[in-house]
């Protein structure tokens, strides 16, 4: 494999960009027509946006929370009124009906935050000025992921050794985010750094993420890949042909509890039973400090027809219910190290964390990236 | 729901049969096309029977037993030769042909142990009685398996209480064999019995046999029945929201251990990190006491490309290998029980079942059907 940066790739060598803005629109590649058609789509307004995000045309934690970014700056940029707080009660109903497109990635919530303090910090100024901040954040945002993700990938390619079969879940990729990933980033600093690594992909029912995405875009990036059934990681991990697994986060919670896509809970207890590392990679934007344990985590409940429809064919009969939490829990003591761009915290979480947190010490409890466990 | 026993149900109450034997022909229900279309296939020979077995238009341990059964009747029935010796040499040809449709399910080397016996002991008739022998003992087979999933229920429902809520795997119902089922008898037995009990059904992909084959006879029996799909088990499970766990077997070691649909240990472990029983139910044709353990029961490797294509669209992008083990084993110290038509055997289990062995005193160590656990 040539040795680009993988930054290069993202801007040069990649044959696809998550998300991109273009001056007056948000384009996206609609994830809902890969593998079979790469179609990039353009949101000219915040409803296109939210669709886009409701409808999983974009997904993963950090992908949402930059794509909002730009949601919010389409919702206002129209707004004709010169007076500074007619503007504020279009921005906070933008944001709060943005908030809504998705309940669990936290980074959806943090790039709202964020958005809010900015605008409050600068109530003084026009909106013509607030629209101008905004635009320049939600950029500021996208640039920042990009290199959140470089920064896990170099932290998350140590915990990986050369030959090691990596299982992941879902999609948490390029795709996933506006740079290389969290948890296939650490996959892709590791192969770029010389590393022989194959990856398992579970495909991801209902929504196929694993086949049509994460098998997608190591395909495209040269990485071996190989597709499982999501029943199949234990029969995998038995036959001791699973060395470490990596995962992505959609909500980390103070106490390191992690939701992240249906199955990863199962995962992480079925690494737990071999023996297996079980390793989250997520930026900082996903931790939510709020959130005491993973018990107060949201759970989304999608509609039940989306398992029967779209990715596959209707394969229940009539009568049968249909049930579809679209993420888990995994609870931290399950979890060997969670990956960051500030480095690997290890358990346990209540007191590592805090350094992340910023709110407390980091004296002893801070990150550590040293060996492989 | 109108109290007809399952028996008369199965004959009578039900709307589909999974085999009958029609004078000249098999007759099996095409279950490939349910849930869609409800077709019934004839077979007038062993080949067709043969690739109904390896296309798994009939599927199911005990009902590969019995439809190989009738296979090999249709192998042997237009021999011409009036010599035993010749047609002993087709009937070995035929049974070694018949073995080969499927490695796992055990139930198919049990009607051919079975059938070798018969022919063996009765060398001394010609031709044209051992072809009679054979279609009897076929149609013994199939009456038998009839009897066995009545007796499996019978001691399953004991173990299960009024409001459980039960997740299977696969399908282990009336559509896996000749009567009402193995792990789903148990469901029909305790329904009939005045017991409220809903069924979670894992979809299993890839063949979908829990969204197409076990929802639909549940539903067709009026079984409240939620289709999940197979990574959301360990949501469920951690919810509190599972009270029992009832798969079925394609093959039980001397040990315990138990081949059964791949995903089938992951559920068992699952189980056992929430102290959830998990119980086998399975006729005593599934045993292989020359079985030591689980690492010596053959699995099945079927064709990667079956993962995306049937039950799925192409979901998979050219490059990625695909891996699609059929089946997996649970290790004998995930089983609470394995339930039989000879009662509940528990652990030791190396001891315990020695006693359906019939090699051994079956002294203290028979089955016991005593309470739930």
């Amino acid at each position: 494999m040539k040795k680009v940066s993988w930054k290069k790739r993202a801007s040069k060598g990649m044959r696809f960009q998550t998300l991109a803005w273009k001056d007056t629109h948000l384009e996206l590649i609609d994830q809902t027509q890969l593998p079979w058609k790469t179609v990039y789509i353009r949101c000219r307004d915040m409803a296109s946006v939210w669709s886009a995000i409701r409808e999983m045309k974009v997904r993963g934690a950090p992908a949402i929370g930059v794509a909002a970014a730009f949601g919010v700056y389409l919702g206002v940029k129209d707004c004709r009124s010169g007076a500074t707080l007619a503007f504020m009660r279009r921005f906070q109903r933008v944001a709060r009906r943005m908030a809504e497109a998705r309940p669990t990635a936290k980074n959806l919530t943090t790039t709202l935050d964020r958005l809010e303090e900015l605008v409050s910090q600068n109530l003084h100024e026009r909106p013509l000025e607030l629209k101008r901040l905004i635009l320049g954040e939600a950029l500021e945002i996208m640039a920042e992921d990009e290199q959140l993700c470089q920064a896990i990938g170099r932290h998350g390619e140590k915990l990986i050794e050369s030959g090691d079969r990596v299982l992941t879940h879902c999609n948490a990729g390029a795709l996933a985010t506006a740079g290389i990933g969290t948890a296939l980033a650490a996959v892709y600093c590791a192969v770029q750094g010389g590393k022989r690594v194959t990856v398992f992909a579970p495909e991801t029912r209902p929504f196929l993420q694993g086949a049509r995405l994460t098998a997608w875009e190591l395909v495209q990036n040269h990485v071996p890949v190989t597709l499982i059934c999501d029943n199949t990681a234990g029969y995998l991990m038995e036959q001791g042909r699973i060395d470490k697994v990596v995962v992505g986060a959609d909500r980390i919670a103070r106490n390191g509890d992690t939701a992240n896509k249906i199955g990863t809970y199962t995962l992480a207890e079925l690494a737990h039973a071999h023996g297996i590392p079980f390793y989250v990679a997520a930026p900082s934007t996903t931790f939510d400090f709020s959130c005491e344990d993973g018990s107060k985590i949201p759970i989304e409940i999608r509609p039940g027809r989306e398992m029967i429809r779209d990715f596959a064919k209707q394969v229940a009969p009539r009568g049968a219910k249909l049930f579809y939490p679209a993420f888990d829990v995994t609870p931290a003591r399950l979890i060997t190290g969670i990956i960051t761009e500030k480095g690997v915290f290890r358990p346990p979480y209540r007191t590592s964390l805090a350094a992340l947190r910023g709110e407390e010490s980091t004296g002893t409890h801070g990150p550590q990236t040293v060996g492989n466990r």
